[in-house]
């Protein structure tokens, strides 16, 4: 007999591959994919990327809501019950996904890929002398589990790394720059920015032509954080000031992007649909299990949210 | 007073890096470059990219002859006298600029980046489900300084790595295969195949139709290796076919490659003019003085040719 439900509220396909998990792993738990959640009730718990609208008068007796991937900025925390606790979705596929993103993304402006893809289209075989890991500088906003993880491993391929963050951190061997007052420092000595910040009202319009007017003339920016953050138009202006040289987005505000939207066909912009870091079902499920036995032991569950930050 | 006479002879512009570097560091060495020799009968030792055709003749008194890159299979051994040693370039330069150029390729192919480029031209948001890195089988042929340098890299990065090579090679925690009857088992396994093999008679051509036969179908082919082992209209044969699903160039034959080769403008082929790794002068001039230390001590120099491999 089943104790209580769980519904899941996302990506049908991926919905099942949760099922597969909770079935060998919780059998005591009855979970079901939305829009089939049997008695509202009986729904201790719900995963969703987008919640119901009525989520409260829904689910009277809902007790976590988590979000099936890492943001939570989808949710609009008015809607929901105050005293709901929310939790983002912290995963190893998440990590892996984006320390590969960037990594991959960093080496391509460090080693003038997008030139030589330009040359390329010309038929020019052009050698450019290029420079040591060691010499170039690296530097990374938001220092989260991602920021971290991506520094990390820039780091232990010889890159130049800093990092800034709203709030001071310490992080061993790396040098931490915190609040407004160090950004243009920060910045000044950035050749290659990657934005890893969270989507807050802080943060919204973050990526602006005020910004990029610290960075060195000709900077790289890695843009994975969310799309809201860049200001579109100043991106297209400091491109073609040669402020920045060549921009990698991952994110866009609208996505999907429109197809008339000027960054497609951009020659200094590469852009993929939101696809660095995406959970895998399988140890996303995993994960939620996780932390559905540690908030039965009334322990702190991984990824909680403080909704006064907002992340 | 100077006791000898030290020829330089390559690329100008990095000769006078090493000029400066021989200047500070072995004053009593004469360092000259190319074609401002002096008295001929004075030059103990040689580095070049291509020596001169006369080279018995004109240098009577020469007792090393260093390749100024990675490579020596631009040099013809049997217009060199037969008891000259000869030294590859080995600095870390190079391994750093190779392994940040095949990780940079790896990535590329495992996280469908050459896809996401073709679709950004045709301005379509489609994600494509990402794989673990731990389920991507990636393997490399050579397993020398670089091969090694390659795979302990991929490896960090979870990559489900090999290696293979003419004879057997042991690497910790890596499955290593040997010489040709090992090859077919080594390619049916491998997703994305990088070459790293040196250049001899025995690798001319190698990467042909019947070795990408080999491969799974939809392989990668990262080729930062020698022009010459590649059979192009085999590669062009396999993208057409499928067996190839994209391929990464930084070599080619000849080099630079005329303009209406059809590789440049291949939709599938990512062509680079061989900057994979490139020897930094400084580092190259301090790894050369080195070798001279050993070679006044009689010790072994670092990456003496074995002129019958040819490597």
């Amino acid at each position: 007999m089943h104790e209580f439900c769980f519904v899941y509220k996302s990506d049908p396909v991926r919905g099942r591959q949760w099922a597969e998990v909770f079935h060998e792993q919780a059998p005591h738990i009855d979970f079901r994919i939305w829009p089939d959640i049997g008695d509202p009730e009986r729904v201790r718990f719900l995963a969703a990327w987008t919640p119901p609208d009525d989520i409260a008068t829904r689910f009277p007796n809902l007790e976590v809501l988590f979000s099936s991937g890492a943001g939570v900025d989808q949710f609009d925390f008015n809607a929901l019950p105050a005293d709901l606790p929310v939790v983002r979705m912290v995963e190893p596929g998440i990590v892996c996904g984006m320390v590969e993103y960037v990594t991959h993304a960093v080496l391509d402006l460090h080693r003038d890929m997008p030139q030589y893809r330009r040359q390329q289209q010309r038929a020019e075989w052009q050698p450019r002398q290029a420079r040591l890991a060691a010499d170039r500088r690296v530097g990374v906003l938001g220092l989260g589990s991602l920021g971290q993880a991506v520094l990390a491993q820039l780091k232990s391929m010889n890159f130049d790394c800093a990092g800034w963050s709203r709030s001071q951190h310490h992080i061993d061997g790396m040098q931490c720059y915190a609040g407004s007052e160090d950004l243009a420092g920060f910045l000044a000595r950035t050749e290659i920015l990657i934005c890893l910040l969270p989507l807050t009202e802080a943060t919204r319009g973050f990526l602006n032509a005020k910004l990029f007017k610290h960075l060195p003339m000709g900077a790289g920016l890695v843009h994975v954080g969310r799309g809201p953050q860049l200001v579109d138009g100043d991106l297209l202006a400091a491109l073609d000031a040669g402020q920045i040289g060549d921009a990698i987005l991952d994110v866009t505000d609208p996505e999907p992007l429109p197809a008339a939207h000027p960054f497609w066909s951009h020659a200094r912009i590469a852009l993929t649909p939101h696809i660095a870091s995406m959970t895998h079902p399988l140890s996303a499920a995993r994960v939620v299990l996780d932390n559905l036995r540690r908030f039965e032991k009334n322990e702190p569950m991984d990824g909680l949210v403080d909704r006064v930050r907002g992340y």
